[in-house]
């Protein structure tokens, strides 16, 4: 029998109205703001009524190094909330919402998948309700109103070519990386060299992911700076007078968003910002009103977990006041192979010893997870190509981790192929050895906290950065941001900066290119490679080939 | 006792869910897509049930030309529409959505206003259900498709000087008005001056807004120029293969929103393409569904009877086999005032002999109307400096006339202060003395479209238009677009092109600056004189002062 495709089995999915899923979570309709009959949000006064409740158990589900082979982690979170659901417990799962640019370019961007995902899969990968879209219009009424404080007299004394605000779209469109505005005279302003990013990368969706409520999104936004005057001190967003402006316009998108798993299982999707230049999890909103809905709330980080999983640590749970229980790390023998110097092609053919040789890199993420002082479990998420030997090659070698590793068929069973994982993570969860530290102190100077990283995370040797750079850093201490975390920004393909160094790579050092200063979100960007900010269009977009059918359904997005 | 503000009227109405307002029209709750509890869409598989039913009665209100004193459009449909319910009669209005951009630089926006309003105002006057900004993400789309065509190879030969298609975006920001893109070297592509103009002003609005269903908008979206090759061949949206993905992302947003007035009347509120280079009215689906829903549909047109009616019935009607019943002309005593030659300053003084003089623009626009072939009725927007004398003047002008002048106090009082103008309007339409007819035929030359407008309705001695201009009709017409109906683009403050010139001028000639082939919209726009399609933020825009007290609720946005 042929296996159906991610879009087929969830249009197929027999949802349940949304508004038994939040009954579920015992969320009064009232409370339910609908979009549609299978989405909503769960509405700011609710979520402000639930602030003594006690807190559920918090589940991270992160990966190894992310190869072309996939590793399923979005595919994981949502099998073992549908898992621990089969077990009797009461669990929800809180995921980031998708990008609309990427949509259009190569094909993707289903949440989960086969029996594991979330639905409503189409538009979940569009518009969902909107939220995006109000992060766009907020940043760019921002923009505008820079430009049009400079046009009517400059009162601030903004340096127009220390502008560092630049307009967002969510849109993978490489024409407006790099442009000269405010051309055709008078009327039109000052030319002045800018562009655009692609909204995923604004500094407001990370602040609306950092956010614990309104009166906290609007004084973060009150904080982004977005420029300099000639002595270069900072100009303030608060002194634009914009602060207020944007916080209207994210007043619906700081309400997070519930959808469902194809098992009813409740889903939180609320945020997502950049892995990289920001911190690449789903908003602190969702997590905080999925604890106190949920005994168990399963969630993830971007990329693999020497980046996602450090700043789902050091910044997210540091700043929101989060402890996770467990973490959950999928594997799958595909990539350990690949670590293991295996290349894509000859991924069919059994070779235990390369799966051995590659599970250096699923150690070294045990190892610093178990730094955090957090108990960690293993995912083997299975794949048919997969062999016994090659499967007890992995188990063996994590036993040796003092961890387990459980293997997962939820892509293939839904919830029922996750009931080893969930048993297992609901007894460590409940054993509460979990002892949460974040990795370095706050009062850390900022270029040691970079250290900090790349020597216990990455095992780099130390951290290259110019005398430029590091002066940088020292003024931002001495204006007061000494005390923010630090958002690495490197590539997901390697421990090293280097994108070909598989495995657990050592005899490197990080080059720190670049620092931002991300005063609103509350971090300081730490940039050690080449990150795209604005994506562009393939050859062949796959929008060529998005469209209705004759039955009124999408085809071509998946 | 002093007054309510607009505002204060809104957040103390008593809304019924929307379920509940869909259900008073028949719509099953299934077919009722909630956003929130009181905005819904109406499902398009429910609208396409409709086909078989009868048509109800379509009123349409319109106005004098527009003066600083203001008219009350808007509040005049809403009372109408009230008025209606009141007296018993089944009554919906269709109006046109509020573009996001503007609110943040002059204050204003509502819908309606006093008691004739529709709620949920902020939200209205937001992100709504968020059509604005999926017509923004399916036009940008199209822009960074074309980009990228050219940039990996362009093998439709588009001449790159010759790109017609703009980006846009739902904000006032006249940075991005002219630009040059794609700068910072090969990975960027080709450097190109272009620019932004306001979401309203986009073609994909225009499209929305008059395409019957889905099937229709792909083709329309299908049919748009993109550009042209150097030897002036034009390039379409469907030779770059993004009409697919364009209509996937207009899916939910071509489906007519629905909400409700202060006093339940339930108001279709879909789309709103700028009345100058666009027709201005809502979309034809919000109308046609609520025609098959209602026995009376009160809709508006925008600005004055000379742009926005004359696009009506020429543009919106002609090609959506519409016809309306009554049309109702929105005067007020303050504006024929204005129009008789006294300042805004001077409008609280008596001043009968200024009523009558000034009566000379109404008079015009009522002979136009009744030129179409519909019965004319006068409303007057009753305000509290009106003195009997005035109003009798007024009455007695438009008795002369062989119409009827009512006065309304539906700002006051809601529908019972527009009983009277309720009971005439429906007499009128019950009596089927109607007798639609577009002012040309489809077949008449475009330059002569043009001209027929400006002498019959303007009351132009002529149009003056450079060879070039004409030559560029010709060719269009050669190339088979001249059957489209003209959309004229002038000043809203006069029937001639010069803004200053009220009353009932004549004497003068209409400059025809441009013309534009909006042929996916299905019209060729006529430029006489200058139209802004990218506004600007003033010296101290709305937005500073726009954010939530300490209650959550919205400032400063009215």
């Amino acid at each position: 029998m042929a296996h159906k495709t991610d879009i087929e089995i969830a249009r197929a999915a027999c949802k349940k109205p949304i508004r038994d899923i939040g009954a579920s979570l015992g969320i009064p309709e009232a409370h339910l703001v609908p979009y549609g009959h299978d989405k909503a949000k769960v509405s700011a006064d609710f979520i402000r009524s639930l602030g003594d409740r006690p807190n559920g158990k918090l589940i991270l589900v992160t990966a190894v190094n992310p190869t072309p082979a996939g590793e399923g982690k979005t595919t994981t979170t949502v099998g073992l909330g549908d898992g621990l659901n089969r077990i009797g417990k009461r669990a929800a799962i809180c995921i980031r919402e998708a990008s609309l640019g990427p949509c259009f370019g190569m094909k993707g961007g289903a949440a989960g998948g086969g029996f594991a995902q979330v639905v409503p899969m189409e538009e979940m990968n569009l518009h969902f309700t909107g939220d995006f879209h109000a992060i766009t219009a907020a940043h760019n009424l921002l923009a505008a109103m820079i430009d049009n404080h400079i046009y009517w007299g400059n009162a601030l004394e903004i340096d127009q070519r220390r502008v560092v605000w630049r307009r967002v779209m969510d849109m993978n469109d490489r024409a407006l990386r790099d442009m000269v505005t405010s051309l055709g005279g008078v009327a039109n302003g000052f030319p002045r060299q800018t562009g655009f990013d692609i909204t995923v990368a604004s500094e407001v969706m990370a602040i609306l992911c950092l956010a614990r409520d309104l009166d906290d999104l609007q004084r973060r936004l009150g904080d982004i700076i977005v420029g300099y005057t000639r002595d270069r001190a900072p100009v303030f967003c608060r002194d634009i007078k914009a602060d207020g402006a944007m916080t209207v316009l994210l007043k619906e998108a700081m309400q997070p968003n519930l959808v469902q798993t194809l098992e009813h299982t409740p889903a939180f999707v609320h945020g997502g910002p950049f892995a990289n230049i920001a911190h690449g999890c789903n908003s602190v909103v969702a997590t905080t009103t999925a604890l106190k809905l949920a005994d168990y709330v399963v969630t993830e980080a971007g990329f693999g977990a020497d980046l996602g999983a450090e700043k789902f640590m050091n910044i997210k749970c540091r700043k929101a006041g989060l402890a996770p229980a467990v973490v959950v790390i999928v594997a799958t023998v595909r990539a350990m192979k690949m670590n293991g110097g295996v290349a894509k092609a000859d991924l069919g053919a059994e070779d235990v010893a390369a799966v051995t040789a590659g599970c250096a890199n699923l150690g070294r993420h045990i190892e610093n997870m178990s730094g955090f002082g957090v108990p960690v479990v293993v995912a083997i998420n299975h794949f048919a190509t997969d062999t016994d030997a090659e499967i007890a090659a992995l188990q063996a070698y994590v036993a040796h981790q003092d961890s387990t590793a459980i293997l997962c068929r939820h892509w293939e069973k839904g919830g029922a192929g996750a009931e080893e994982l969930a048993r297992r993570v609901a007894e460590i969860a409940d054993a509460g050895a979990a002892d949460f530290t974040p990795l370095y102190p706050d009062d850390m100077p900022l270029f040691e906290k970079i250290e900090t990283i790349a020597k216990r995370i990455y095992r780099a040797d130390g951290v290259q950065a110019a005398p430029a750079i590091r002066d940088q850093l020292r003024a931002w201490e001495q204006a007061g941001h000494g005390n923010l975390p630090v958002c690495m920004a490197k590539t997901q393909y390697s421990f090293s900066t280097d994108p070909a160094l598989r495995g657990a790579p050592t005899g490197f050092t990080v080059p720190l290119r670049e620092v931002r200063l991300s005063a609103g979100a509350g971090f300081v960007v730490a940039i050690c490679g080449e990150i795209m900010t604005m994506p562009g269009l393939p050859r062949m977009p796959a929008a060529e080939t998005i469209g209705l059918n004759d039955l009124g359904q999408i085809e071509g997005l998946f």
